[in-house]
């Protein structure tokens, strides 16, 4: 398959076409999506996948029978599939509803697992505050790891410490987080990339360390977890050469579907699971619940294709992020900061975070009047607050002013060098008249 | 819409064709499927609505433009669809992963129920054992309560009663319910019909006895919850009329996709719900995760069907069964017991537990031998313990020599009296050689 033409076929279904709402077919008027980091759209591939099982293999995956021994093939193949992408073993895989379940399970299970190692040696530290589960996250992460935790320690069930990112890397420090470590400490989870800007996090470092620590024979293990959210098909991602023990998947963050699986090294045998639900005994009882095979034939599907293909994924975003920077400084002068560049720190090859400097020129602001660009001021869950600067932005030492106008530009692998071209000149139209306005 | 037509357009995708994998188009030897109450097949229309979303509406709903836009009011149609079908409001249907997790998410609800009202009484009640809240269900219920349950109990974290349904009628006997109620009884969990008997629970009465105990003032409020996952599509259900406070919904059961829903009677005002998962704020944070917008969609157009054809599905299974059981009768004689016959007992219109009478004539038995018939012995998670009676048959008074032969056979919209007659003869023909090998 050459480049050309896989750029050709997938540029369709990346642009949000407005004559399906205005029934203005002109292609000058095509609407064009720099959110990829919100969501993807499915691949074909994937979508046919999802399509074939939905027709096919519609028996429930436990009944004894060709019907559910169709739907247990498709499953075990994606199993195995979503465990290549992440260099793992097909059984390390636990399917779930998504990111946000498998990152509830993994504080979850850092809980049991504190509990029962403390019942186990004969300490009740449970009952002391000082004796609370000690959690180490970073002052960055998705809500479904920072809100989860907060809401922890907000009931009295965990220690946590949010680990800020240096100003200057945006990236969290290794020796800060290993500074955080405590005797209670149970959990380490830190995101492989940042949603907003990018930046590639340390886990790598952090995982040597506390394997170090961890080899210490009197002291509570330290389970090390990774959100790999916004890395996977955008960069290599290994759990052996990272040294994880959890890893997050979601699919749609790949050109896969709504759902997502825990890597997790060994569950129960090498790394302790303890699961949320409790029902009918799927997925080794670690997350019962008659799987959703259609959605797991897709997930496999766009696993696969990651596997296959993420050097070319890979460097044609590099290529025209780099062409969209490039544009955006000979356009913007001066005028243009990138919240997304720091000394030594590597990025994700398909975002960019930057800031048109100017006093009208608040992210919200420029988006809502784009003509054609559609992208957002920051992580999608937070429209609510999307007239405030992102926080993540702040805390990597963005002045307010200039964190108050950022857009989150991240490309996909149909984005092409012409949708960056009018991309640029919108957002000069749109800058102009708003200063012309102001 | 003719009822024959509609039959002949359906009747294809429940037969699962065994020449997809013997390359052998012999219709005579196509299996024939009843085993409804463990998955259904999607409808056509259903299958359109999920592929529709998956290609159109892809965009993140919390977007703040058109793609999100899209897919929110694919959403919001849908939790209308559902709601319409169980008679609720849209804004009481909070859309999860599937059964599991909505019964999972209700005893969740209740043990922070009872925790919040007894610290906002002043009471300390969590610390004696004679202080945990206490939850009354049926000893026939879904694994993911009766399990769920059990570990409440196990881990220390609640008193169950598990009240034993009647040997007379397998049903729970409303004063055996009420007569279980303590002062710390904060939740009655009662499945609306049986997954492997089809008999429906006096669920009605109960939330009638109830409520007039919630209206002494003094008494901790008794949440009232029905697993209603088989009786969907398949009987009237209306959460008014039944008056219960959550209603598990799943997908799969109805001709839908693999998700589900749980119906709230005004979550987080007339009625508590305390999330499991913290995240993104998706489902007004009752049930964080970037929405499964193809499934929900699918799950909307299959609720929108049973609110359309209820009467029509539910007298056509009623039809096919009778006939069923009636050709059972005559080819069998006094051989054949109905293990979902009770007196005043109403059962579901699509299910017959029958249990052909003789020593070698166990249910995995039998249908190991069956060449068309594809059915199950019992709940299709239990396909681990499939050669030991169903402890629902035997809970329900049926002896233990004939509950070891049951077969649990379900039938479907598309199941025809051709189908029936083509099992009943296959019955026969495979209990011939099972008697003669004996």
């Amino acid at each position: 398959m050459s480049n050309k033409s896989d750029e050709t076929s997938s540029e369709k279904k990346h642009t949000f076409t407005e004559h399906k709402l205005h029934h203005d077919a002109d292609p000058s008027k095509e609407r064009i999506y720099m959110d990829y980091n919100a969501t993807t759209p499915l691949e074909p591939e994937v979508i046919q996948a999802v399509s074939e099982a939905l027709r096919d293999a519609w028996g429930n995956p436990s009944s004894n029978y060709v019907a559910g021994a169709m739907a247990k093939d498709i499953i075990n193949q994606s199993r195995q599939n979503v465990a290549r992408m992440v260099g793992g073993k097909a059984e390390d895989i636990v399917f779930t509803s998504g990111g946000t379940e498998a990152n509830n399970l993994v504080l979850h299970t850092a809980l049991e697992h504190f509990r029962k190692t403390c019942r186990a040696a004969g300490e009740d530290h449970l009952n002391g505050s000082s004796g609370l589960p000690h959690i180490i996250t970073s002052n960055v992460e998705h809500d479904s790891i920072k809100l989860a935790a907060e809401r922890l320690q907000m009931d009295g069930k965990a220690d946590v410490t949010f680990v800020s990112v240096s100003k200057v890397t945006a990236r969290v420090d290794v020796e800060d987080v290993m500074a955080a470590v405590h005797p209670n400490t149970c959990l380490i989870s830190v995101m492989l990339a940042n949603n907003e800007t990018g930046v590639i996090m340390p886990v790598q470092e952090i995982c040597q360390k506390v394997k170090m620590l961890n080899k210490q024979q009197e002291r509570l293990r330290i389970l090390l977890h990774t959100d790999a959210a916004q890395a996977l098909g955008k960069i290599h991602v290994d759990v052996q050469e990272l040294g994880v023990d959890f890893l997050t998947i979601v699919g749609h963050k790949f050109y896969g579907p709504r759902i997502g699986a825990l890597f997790v090294n060994g569950p129960g045998t090498e790394t302790p699971l303890y699961p949320m639900l409790f029902g009918g005994g799927q997925e080794r009882n670690f997350r019962p619940g008659t799987e959703n095979t259609p959605m797991i034939a897709g997930l496999g599907k766009a696993a696969e294709l990651v596997t296959s293909n993420l050097p070319h994924y890979q460097s044609h975003m590099e290529n025209v992020k780099e062409y969209l920077e490039e544009q955006l400084q000979s356009v913007f002068k001066d005028k243009i900061h990138f919240n997304s560049h720091y000394p030594d720190s590597a990025v994700l090859p398909n975002t960019s975070n930057v800031s048109i400097l100017g006093p009208a020129l608040q992210g919200w602001r420029v988006l809502s009047r784009c003509r054609r660009l559609l992208a957002s001021v920051g992580a999608a869950c937070h429209t609510a607050s999307g007239n405030r600067p992102s926080h993540v932005l702040l805390s990597c030492g963005v002045a307010s002013a200039v964190a108050a106008n950022a857009l989150r530009l991240s490309v996909g692998r149909g984005t092409s060098k012409e949708d960056v071209d009018a991309v640029v000149e919108d957002l000069r139209d749109t800058v102009q008249l708003l200063e012309l306005k102001n």
